[in-house]
Parts: C-alpha cells; structure tokens; sequence
C-alpha cells in the first residue's frame, strides 16, 4: 500500500504556508482526481519562478531583470523613497497613482518573536541605498505591532544619517464617521491632527 | 512592472482548492523568499505524481501498479466488499485493523448540485466488479446527505442484481454519553437499537 509518488506529494505541499496534513490530502486528491493539467502548469511555474525571479538590486523587490522596470524608469522622482513592507503594498500604492517617487520593499518586518531582527531583514542594504542616491525617506510599512516597531527603528537609524524621514498619516479612512470607527483609529486621529 | 514568471505562479497556484487571489499571492512570496528549495521539489512531486498515479483496475484507488498492493494482496477476504467515498476514508477503515476485506473506492459521492451523478462516478465500474466477484457489500459512505444519498442509491443498484448488501452502524461513538450527543444521532441511535 506505499505510494510513494502520492505520498512525496502531499508531503510536498506542505511547504505552502498555511496548508496542514489534511489540506494537503485534500489538494493532492483534487489535482490528481480533477486537475492534472493544472498539476503540471503549477509544477512549470514553480520551476520558472523559483529559477528566474530574483530580488531588484535597487528596491529589493522580486524581479526578473537586475534591476526592475520601476527602478529603470526615467519618469521617476529619485528625490523621494518610499519603504513598505511586501510587494503587495507597493502595488497598492501604486495603484492610488498618487506616489510618483521610488520604492524600497523591506521583504518582511521586524519581528523578533518570528527571529526577524534588523540583520534578517537586511537592512544595511536600505542604508546604503539611501547613501548612494540621498532622498527623502517615507516609511509605508503598516500599522501594526510589528510595522509601528519597524517604522520606528528605521527612522532612528535613517535620521542618524541625517536623512528626512515622515511616517503615511494614520486616520479616519475617506468616508469613515466617527461613530462606526474603533477607538485606537479616533484617539490617534485626535492626537495627530492638523491645522488648517 | 510585467513580472510575468511571479504573476503566472500566483495564477498557476489558483488550481489548489482553498485558494484564492490573496492565499495565492501569500504562498509565492513565501516559496520565493523562504523555501525555493521546497519550490523545486514541490514541482518534481507535482509532475511525478501526475504522470505515474493512476487508479487500481479493482477498487479504483490510486495507485501506481493496474492493480494496488491491497488488491493483489492473497490475505484478503475476496466475499467482503467495502465501499467507501475517499483514498483517506478506506487509510482509516484499514487503521481500524478490523476488516479484512477488499475495498472499492468511489472517488467522489452523488452530488447533483455540483453535477456529479451516476454517470460522473463512474458506477458501472463497481456493477462490474460486484458481477465478476460476487461478494457482500459494506456501503462505508459518510452519514452526510450526499453521503447517504450515495448508500442509498447503491443499496437499490446493488441489491437489483441480487447481491447482500449493509451500511456500516449510526449510533453513539465509543466512550460517548447520552447527554453530550447531538439530538439527531440520538434518534438514529434509538431507532436502530440492536437486541440484545
């Protein structure tokens, strides 16, 4: 009753993040049962990506040339540089068309109960970024726990290099009303208000 | 921007079920930044999987060989036939150590709604394999509605060709008392009480 092939696989699968024994049964009977061809393209594509997708020497984000088309591009302001955490919240900001600056993708977060401190991240690479082409530096990362703590250690270390550093507003979202916001969001929004 | 080998990994992985767009993203960031080795290997299992699991001619399991270990094995009792829905639901029948019988496996229930019929399972397989040896059917689907569906549509089939057939018991798991069983298999137990 070893099969082996099946076995490898479920125990293969469980490198996804999140997936346990049970899921990983469930997706190896469903490929093999309904989805073979899509088997074989999830093999394919998780060939070519993990042999052709490297890290952008400038900005740190996945990409498949040295250095990636945004980082290339001559349309962008080199004067302002904004570090979020993941791919994915850069393209988020791209998406709101309003950032026309440059990005730098920490790849992560400070976490130290996850053993994610400042050498994981790689955070010298950010430095001397910011050394080579000097700019305004916008720290992106989110509000958590971990992002604030991020956020926090890298403007200590950013402005001992003489370097300016803000922090994206933390508010009331566009079209919130007080009465249905949680507290944490109204009493920061307080503190942190404007004058106009 | 195109990062087409990272875009096409997040799509590819859209085949597992479960996953959607954010689960999808999650995962290839995830192998990309910390597991390319599991990457590699998890597309080597993919595609040996796929090109040599095959179903056993007899009981419809995967299998490598046409025919499975279980059903070549010369210790099993051929008159006893236990059918049962999935590969992991006959793994804990065979856990069990108390049937020594031989197994067919559906591979799927009776779901009309997501338009698996008669037809889709694929059940003259098992008529035929009930006629070429005839044997006592056990009907070891889940007591679910599809699952019972499926016992009940079988017994009618089964039977209509004049073969024995029973459906494993309903009643209070081992070690359950009275006052913490759900109300339905209560009466399920009540109503298939067995002399004593």
């Amino acid at each position: 009753m070893a099969l082996s092939y099946l076995d490898e696989l479920i125990s293969a699968l469980r490198c996804l993040p999140g997936v346990g024994p049970k899921s990983a049964q469930r997706m190896a009977y469903h490929l093999l049962q309904r989805d073979r061809k899509g088997a074989l393209h999830l093999a394919t594509s998780l060939e070519r990506a993990a042999e052709n997708v490297q890290h952008c020497s400038r900005c740190n984000n996945f990409s498949e040339l040295p250095v990636c088309g945004l980082c290339a591009s001559a349309a962008r302001d080199e004067s302002l540089l904004c570090v979020v955490e993941m791919p994915a919240d850069q393209l988020m900001i791209e998406q709101t068309q309003c950032f026309r600056g440059m990005y730098y993708v920490l790849m992560g977060r400070l976490s130290p109960l996850d053993g994610i401190g400042a050498k994981e991240l790689q955070l010298d690479n950010l430095v001397r970024r910011v050394q080579q082409h000097p700019c305004e530096v916008i720290l992106a990362t989110n509000f958590t726990v971990e992002g604030d703590a991020t956020a926090h250690y890298l403007a200590t270390l950013l402005q001992s290099l003489g370097v300016k550093v803000s922090r994206i507003a933390r508010g009331l979202p566009v079209g919130g009303e007080l009465e249905q916001v949680d507290s944490g969001t109204l009493a920061q929004a307080v503190l942190e208000r404007r004058e106009l």
